[in-house]
């Protein structure tokens, strides 16, 4: 099932899944939940009940869609150079901050404020951000605590999958050597435009992922691709830290970045992202 | 005013008031907030409110402490090698991690699912952990949210003060290259034990200081002698980032590290490691 966010007429942030090609309110199937990390918390009952669309009243079109999560709980966990291309390109570009070796995997967070939905735009921040780049990534959404989670356990766990542009700016990120600021501005954690529920994919998922801006293709590969895997990456993390249920963790995206271009090629106003992974859709967002 | 949540006999996380040294409910006052956050949230009507203890009921010693904030909103934002002693150590320790170049401050995250409160243990995780080492910081709480904030208006946006234990696990932190995994476990962010409202105290606060493992000082300094002050690295934050109310912000630490010593000294099971800072008190926490 394909679970959206959208902004209703009166302003509201309102749920709805996708049933044959159309979305419904899920209000009208008596499901009352205050927004998707209440649904996600009680997504043990959620995933087992029937949504049949007959009889019941299609959200009219166009539907404004806000982030699947507009308001995560903790910051969105990333994986760092998680796609060997990408992790040749990234230490071309600046091989002090994305150089070296590293047998482990690459962990930091992205504060997130408020996550951008789908057509909002990406803040260019001029005077403070003269690199902005963009990075197409398979988010993965827990659907319980994680703690202590053996690898073969870990696809009991996640809830869904849906699409983060970790949006960048190099020069706060390689300044200020730790990578937390560079990813952190308002408005840099665009995602969408729905969360496709792990029912859907095997596990590992095995997708297409892909970025263009302004219509050129830049980034083309497949999740199977990932370095450090998903069942991996979570067996890791949880062996000290609880994950909590609706934690998001954006796995890492290939090459094919601006700053892996040369020369590097950044974002400027007026150009448009287009993020897409098969199975969940397209994330379309535009700098301004 | 001296800030704190405790914990009721019926294990109520609950608000109490710091007045002629005992503490009082803020129920007794008819203050009746659902946590720390919903205080500071409301900091601009309860910072006027008058607590005369008169005919009240202090709480019966000794009390429980929890973390002032034991759930915090957002991660802990951190400062990384902001006090010059401690660069010096840091680098002499693992120079690819910690030393080179450094003109701007370094910021990361530290993932907070609980955060630890006085008396709490701080766990070992043997076999995950071979280094576990103690940061005593002043930790800056924000009493409103903060958007471009110019440095001169700073001080307008602090609540208050706390003592910040930055645990961290040394083999974490360096292997996985960001800090994030390293800081992040679960009971490595003791806080406490108490709020100091920022009207306390003359801004930019420059206060002792310290930390003893095993009565054994360790750390000593000032905080007037941090590298970037807090009304510069609010300000610089807060050019692209939205720092929600309540936002805490560990400001980094002294030297006198574990990792600093020659050689290196970690803390084991067993160790009573106490933080303290001039004015807002001392924060007791063993290994286990």
């Amino acid at each position: 099932m394909k679970l959206y966010t959208y902004r209703a007429a009166d302003g509201a942030e309102r749920l709805a899944a996708e049933l044959h090609n159309r979305l419904y309110d899920l209000e009208q199937f008596g499901l009352h939940y205050a927004d998707m990390n209440a649904l996600i918390a009680d997504s043990g009952v959620f995933l087992r009940t029937q949504l049949d669309p007959t009889g019941k009243q299609p959200l009219a079109e166009p539907v404004t869609l806000c982030a699947p999560i507009p308001h995560p709980q903790q910051d969105v966990l990333c994986l760092g150079i998680n796609y060997t291309a990408h992790a040749e390109e990234a230490s071309r570009f600046n091989g002090e901050a994305f150089g070296g070796e590293r047998p482990k995997a690459i962990y930091f967070s992205k504060r997130v404020h408020t996550a951008s939905g789908y057509g909002d735009p990406i803040p260019s921040y001029p005077g403070l951000v003269d690199s902005l780049d963009y990075e197409c990534e398979l988010g993965v959404i827990l659907g319980k605590d994680a703690f202590c989670v053996q690898p073969e356990q870990v696809a009991d766990y996640i809830f869904g999958y849906t699409i983060v542009n970790d949006v960048s700016a190099r020069n706060l990120q390689t300044a200020h050597k730790q990578w937390y600021f560079g990813k952190s501005l308002d408005g840099f954690t665009p995602c969408g435009p729905c969360i496709l529920t792990a029912d859907e994919v095997p596990f590992p998922p095995a997708l297409d992922i892909r970025c263009t801006v302004n219509g050129e293709l830049r980034q083309n590969s497949n999740t199977s691709y990932l370095i450090h895997g998903i069942a991996e990456i979570i067996s890791e993390l949880s062996r000290g830290m609880t994950l909590c249920t609706g934690t998001i963790i954006a796995t890492g995206t290939p090459s094919g970045v601006g700053m892996g271009m040369q020369p590097p090629r950044f974002l400027k106003p007026g150009d448009s992202v287009v993020c897409e992974i098969e199975g969940i859709g397209a994330l379309h967002n535009t700098v301004e």
